[in-house]
């Protein structure tokens, strides 16, 4: 009964968070704590196989944004093999120039773009999101790590657009004491009100609220402390599915919800280093954040369009944060790039029409293809948890869940005979497949015809995530002299960034 | 909106299988295919810290049907120190006359009662269900395990009310190669005649649809058979979907939905030894089946009743299958017995009026008492999933989920420092409270607390499960002279049952 839909200008809003697949409801946190997420998605439609590019934050984001997975868009290191890397206030490299990034399509159609929140994808002069496409940012460039003592280490700056307007732990402050931070409320205000203007000028936007809540150190603003089952983070959590209502309330009440598509996701699983109180659930998957097992990419996933999703929709589409950028475009009536290889395919004839596009999931770690998945089928080419060296200091991606010759400790090639799952039967990846059974010969063939056609027209971005300098940290961003917060950078001494898992 | 119930008669029906916490998309199954009982649980009310009163099913029914714990009832065995135990062939106890069954309590208030499928509370005549209040039998005594050659073994007759008209794998066929059994769609269509009957008769019934598709050996009817992404398992839970939808429509359909009380929920945890192919999930909880750990006991748990439970309603009340007994007395304008100790309480005032009972869980293995919880918090004071000699030989209660101290593999007391989980935060019982915290103190205290008062009070039954005797097996249930398939049973030879975890 909901038809395609056909061209004329829409909106788009993107929620970016770190969550694990088990932290809703919807998908069956034990104690469902999230009635504004599950109306979401009892509203519009419930993605069961979504996944996100890299089980780390930065690399993601670059996906989402480019449309394109972080071993062509640069995010990743070869300084190490199979090693997830991110961007630490040291790093010095960020999204290249030569990306083109969804904001920057969405201009040609009108749009009006903004980020709140964390940005990620590189923090030095040229990488910011001002400069790649963004009308308007409140946010960080920086994950809210500190406090920092300002003679070693700055602490992350805040952006009101080109400018730093304070720095967290200092003009933005959280309590690791207690908890409390009113950040989340301070973001969605800023969404609220960015939403108001937008409608008021009849302007459409893409809105790309990317907080920061729910990732270490966990945070939750007053009137959410001590209300949930689950302690702090389950406290970050209802806030931020109390904020997400709020949106969605206040576009019906503006009555721009059937002109705006929103999509709810994360950049990757459930930090299971952290839980139980700073990390989330990955609910039946296997280990979290940092792995490419299920629970370190499969991601929880909502879509909502009244009016044009059918309510209550549930797909079992294979689908990635990257077909955000297609499915983006195609709202807006653009064609993505004809220039550059795509990953993301366009969702639109899936969320209107119900129809399941066959395509792969890859799943990297750093430069190297670890597993991929296609229908029910998932081969391993490579499996690694962490290092034991770091295991035996308590470092565990995959606590209580150890699976033998499956979550090692060692980097395992499996590359001539791939463990084997079926993620129908088996979605906690605890069973392989026996190599002998007829099952198994035709699904790694199948699979392993997919990864060498991957393999073959792989062209690797100039890696961006490799060298690390004390002076590109943010010590004086701009604006900091008006705030009296510039501080001395150290001499510049670029190294090899340490990446040890 | 919806008021507290004054007392009419209302029927019952109760629905309890072997399924696990994880196995309901309402419950976060990853395929979600469970769509009439998502349908059940959106318009009724969701329970989810819902227990069973045993790991293992001969107890849990025996605890459901008389409101009481396996350990007053006699639903256990001294045989060994926490051991489980159940109702095999050879068994030569079952339930005692001295018991009181809701079916023969229920009859006194008018009520019709029918048992759909499995017993399992004793097969010799003196514990025959129509001799504890049943008027109506379509099942069999025992498991469907088989098939078994005759001489060594009789398969499982099938029962209508007092007389075997069959036997499984004999005139009631499952196929083990294929999985072909169309037993669920017999059990369905006699649960549809037994309704309508009443309802013609204008006569307040009792159903207790106790069906056996999903536990080992997992069959189902050709039309579900390769339905499921989860294999043999899905397609027997697909069709016990199917099979529930159309009972609750049926009741629509006759204009009495409004006048019946109808509960889903599982006799123990999912069978983890046999997942995935012929077992289940737990969704996010420690081990299964057999174990005190929450997947072992914590169960999906789905009550149903149109104009009197609001529709969308999630309960946090700790319930137990025991409430089951006192819930349905209390519907039928009924009081529990006064002369013995009931564990079960009321729960319509939870129901229809959003209240939460303070009451503790006791999670017993044979006539240990293993763990309790209170609120949020478990003490554990027995930990044991199962011997290292079974380990060695791979049966695993906790595949892939091995927590140090936590999953042992030998009996581990913990009276003197009990163990303790904060269900909230960790509901996965991964990370034990530090014994030094506050926290722990105080939690502590209140569950010993709760246990010592228990134990005060507790005064066991005889134990039903300590015999075993070949000479006691369905070598000849009666009817069986009119079908030729009386079999000639061995010499009595008593012996002490064997059980080994």
């Amino acid at each position: 009964k909901m038809g395609l839909w056909k061209g004329s200008l829409t909106s788009s809003g993107v929620f970016l968070l770190q969550m694990g697949w088990g932290d809703l409801g919807a998908f069956g946190e034990p104690s469902k704590e999230t009635p504004n997420l599950d109306q979401m998605a009892a509203e519009g439609m419930l993605f069961l196989d979504f996944y996100t590019a890299s089980p780390l934050c930065s690399p993601s984001r670059a996906a989402l944004l480019t449309g394109r997975l972080p071993v062509r868009n640069g995010f990743y290191t070869t300084n190490g093999h199979a090693r997830n890397a991110y961007t630490p206030q040291e790093i010095v490299g960020g999204i290249p120039d030569s990306e083109l990034l969804l904001p920057e399509l969405l201009k040609k159609a009108g749009y009006t773009n903004k980020i709140i929140g964390k940005w990620h994808l590189g923090h030095r002069p040229q990488f910011h999101p001002l400069r790649h496409g963004f009308d308007e940012w409140f946010g960080s460039p920086n994950c809210h790590f500190g406090p920092y003592n300002s003679t070693e280490r700055p602490n992350i700056p805040v952006y009101r657009d080109w400018e730093m307007v304070g720095r967290y732990y200092e003009d933005f402050k959280i309590d690791l004491k207690t908890g409390e931070a009113n950040l989340t409320q301070l973001y969605l205000q800023e969404a609220l009100d960015f939403i108001s203007k937008q409608q008021a000028s009849q302007q459409p936007f893409f809105l790309y609220w990317a907080i920061d809540a729910t990732h270490a150190p966990v945070y939750a603003s007053k009137q959410f402390l001590g209300t949930s089952q689950r302690g702090l983070y389950g406290d970050a959590v209802r806030e931020i599915d109390d904020s997400v209502g709020k949106i969605l309330k206040h576009l019906q009440q503006l009555g721009i919800s059937e002109n705006t598509f929103v999509f709810f996701t994360s950049d990757n699983g459930a930090a299971l280093i952290s839980a139980p109180k700073q990390g989330g659930s990955n609910g039946p998957f296997l280990c979290g954040k940092q792995t490419t097992f299920e629970g370190g990419m499969r991601e929880p996933a909502i879509a909502w369009w009244p009016g044009h999703i059918p309510a209550g929709g549930v797909s079992r589409q294979l689908g990635s944060v990257m077909d955000l950028f297609s499915t983006s475009l195609s709202l807006a009536g653009l064609q993505p790039p004809s220039d550059r290889q795509i990953d993301g395919i366009d969702l639109l004839p899936v969320i209107l029409q119900g129809k399941l596009i066959d395509r792969p999931i890859f799943y990297y770690r750093g430069n190297e293809l670890m597993a991929v998945r296609a229908g029910l089928y998932k081969a391993h080419y490579w499996t690694w948890s962490n290092s034991w060296e770091e295991h035996s200091k308590g470092i565990d991606f995959c606590p209580g869940q150890s699976v033998a010759g499956v979550t090692t400790h060692t980097q395992e090639e499996h590359t001539y005979l791939p463990l084997l799952f079926h993620l129908g039967r088996d979605p906690g990846e605890k069973y392989p497949l026996s190599f002998a059974s007829e099952e198994y010969q035709r699904a790694v063939e199948h699979l392993s015809g997919l990864v060498q056609q991957h393999r073959a027209t792989l062209v690797p971005g100039q890696p961006q995530l490799n060298v690390c300098d004390q002076a590109v940290m943010n010590w004086a961003p701009p604006g900091c002299e008006k705030l009296g917060k510039c501080l001395k950078a150290p001499e510049s001494d670029p190294k090899k960034c340490s990446w040890p898992h």
